[in-house]
């Protein structure tokens, strides 16, 4: 029997509509299993911005510092994107929460459930027991590195840097996680044309000496970004660079139906964070649309990963794989076959979600 | 009637082979339309060094600006890959030959032959229809920043730069491009993140006033590589940078059924230089499997771009269309229906295609 105090931070668009869901099932979880989650709120992204000023205020970061997990919805917005040159942004929130937190491991689970089979764009056969752990560094490479711009604005410049130690401790992590799965581990770089990417490679050798029984590949970035499409299945952790991560992460999205499906944690060295790795999402922000499986699923990994809770865990992923089975979809992850009455708002998918728990 | 000089670069692995196809195609063009094409080839990438000890021999780089356009084939090597701490390797030839030719735009066109529906991974409903141009920055970027050591090794930078200039010419190309098609350009950069990419939206977003005829959408790098699957017709001009464009290509390869389809025209202030999109392959080199498709349509492209020979070249375009009509096929782009007698290697094809002609 646990206690436990969870901080719900919601952030922008409908970040705020699936952590509602997500929570919920927490929630579930606590009563089902005689568990005790308290829980606090607390402000990042353009939220804060709007109500602070400061997309990640000091109060929130303690909160966070002070909680044994965070649920996190997403952050950004329309307005910044259109404007190149605003100073304060939403993802600053983010980002110097993954630095101040020391979130330098993300964990991008993409498996996809037998049901949604249908629901990719990659043909079933392809995708058919696909199942990859990505490790993406979080908190180096040209992310964090400085940035600016000289001739009198003409010139913009970013530097992208890693340590060894930085690449070290991710590789250590990813092949860790080899070991208990199929044993296979690719690390992704561009060491044929990038600094950073040689040393990556060089250290992601060094720890392969201590793995012997993990069958180690390197990959360049572009073959990976191909590849992943071509031949899923023959992944099995992924580990890279922030960037490569990013861009990798979400190609993969498609290998599990939809990027409203996939969850990730982001952990390190001190409070883990869980979230969707689908954004704010704009677009459909207050429409009662958004897929909350993704926030649910990211609750399953944050009762895993940072409360050791493994029959928690499971229990809320086999409620989801019921929905699924029970044919109810949210519309992200319809296809022509499914029924009307089957397609399911946010808040009525997390009751079927409940309804099993 | 035109007179032009052509240089081949066949450069490592299964270069050669395919830019002899190349070759001979261009030659048969010649003969059929009453052209007179000389030759010459260079050295470039592996071969070069272990001729000369430089990737980019200055004897290389003078024919190449003494040539009306060149045929390229590619570089590398596995044993660079595994040494991240060689000094000398393949690609900085192909990184020397871009920047001194001046090649900053790179075409890199993505469109399914309707025969290849099935050889792709994704769905056909989903790919049918697709045709996508990509406009790849070529000569600027984390590509050819200043990149080191630091801390006695134990940290690496690379510095990606862009200067307003670099940005707004391969953007004017790419709007000029989607005047002459379906008026759309999607262009990608990370402006939530890369102050590279907040630089590259300023001036794209400013360039567009120019163009109130065509439709410009902005897009995270994450969200392109996840929306290229999901509903590939969505693009049609699609332009970005160096290290983006590098990853998103190879990607949207999976379109065309094959890596083995695609070729690439690269251009600037000099000399074109005409390639496929697939690496040097070595672990098929020599085996005489390679899919010259891609060099053959590099060739097709060579003689639209650089000679302004738009019926030849759309000779080329038809002959490869007529081939894979036959039923002809290379192992990548063969899949469980096609006949053994009509999976054909490298000479095979090309003579199919020349046959055509
Ligand atoms: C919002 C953005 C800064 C962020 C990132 O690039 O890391 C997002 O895409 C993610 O993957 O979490
Ligand atoms: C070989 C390598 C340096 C090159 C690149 O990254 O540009 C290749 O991948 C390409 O796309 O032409």
């Amino acid at each position: 029997m646990a206690t436990k105090h969870i901080l719900i931070v919601p952030g922008d668009g409908i970040g705020q509509e699936v952590t509602a869901v997500g929570k919920k099932v927490l929630d579930r979880i606590a009563a089902k299993f005689g568990h005790t989650f308290t829980y606090d709120e607390a402000l990042i992204g353009h939220v804060a911005i709007e109500a602070t000023g400061n997309p990640l205020p000091d109060e929130s970061l303690e909160k966070m510092r002070n909680s044994d997990a965070v649920l996190f919805g997403a952050v950004g917005h329309p307005k910044y994107d259109n404007d190149p040159s605003a100073k304060v942004r939403p993802e600053q929130g983010l980002l110097k929460m993954r630095k101040e937190l020391g979130l330098y491991a993300n964990l991008r689970p993409i498996k996809l459930f037998d049901e949604l089979l249908g629901a990719s764009s990659i043909k079933p056969e392809i995708l058919k027991g696909a199942d990859i752990l990505f490790f993406r560094e979080l908190t180096g490479d040209i992310y964090f590195g400085e940035k600016g711009r000289k001739n009198d604005g003409d010139t913009a410049y970013d530097i992208a840097e890693y340590s060894r130690y930085e690449v070290e401790r991710i590789a250590r992590k990813a092949f860790d996680a080899a070991r208990t799965r199929r044993k296979k581990l690719c690390s992704v770089d561009k060491a044929n044309v990038i600094e950073t990417s040689r040393l990556w490679r060089e250290v992601v050798q060094k720890v392969a000496l201590e793995y012997p029984d993990v069958e180690v590949e390197h990959q360049f970035v572009d073959a990976t970004a191909m590849l992943l499409i071509k031949d899923p299945r023959r992944f099995d952790v992924v580990v890279t660079a922030n960037l490569f991560g990013d861009i990798l992460t979400d190609e993969a999205s498609q290998i599990a139906g939809s990027m409203g499906m996939l969850a990730s944690a982001s952990i390190g060295d001190g409070t883990g964070v869980y979230e969707p790795i689908h954004g704010s999402a704009h677009d459909i922000t207050g429409k009662g649309v958004a897929n909350p499986l993704a926030s649910i699923l990211s609750a399953a990994l944050l009762l895993d990963i940072s409360f050791g809770l493994k029959a928690e865990s499971e229990a809320v992923i086999s409620a989801v794989d019921g929905v699924l089975k029970a044919g109810f979809r949210t519309g992200d992850i319809a296809d022509k076959s499914t029924p009307a009455d089957k397609i399911l708002g946010t808040d009525a998918m997390g009751e079927e979600v409940l309804k099993l728990l």
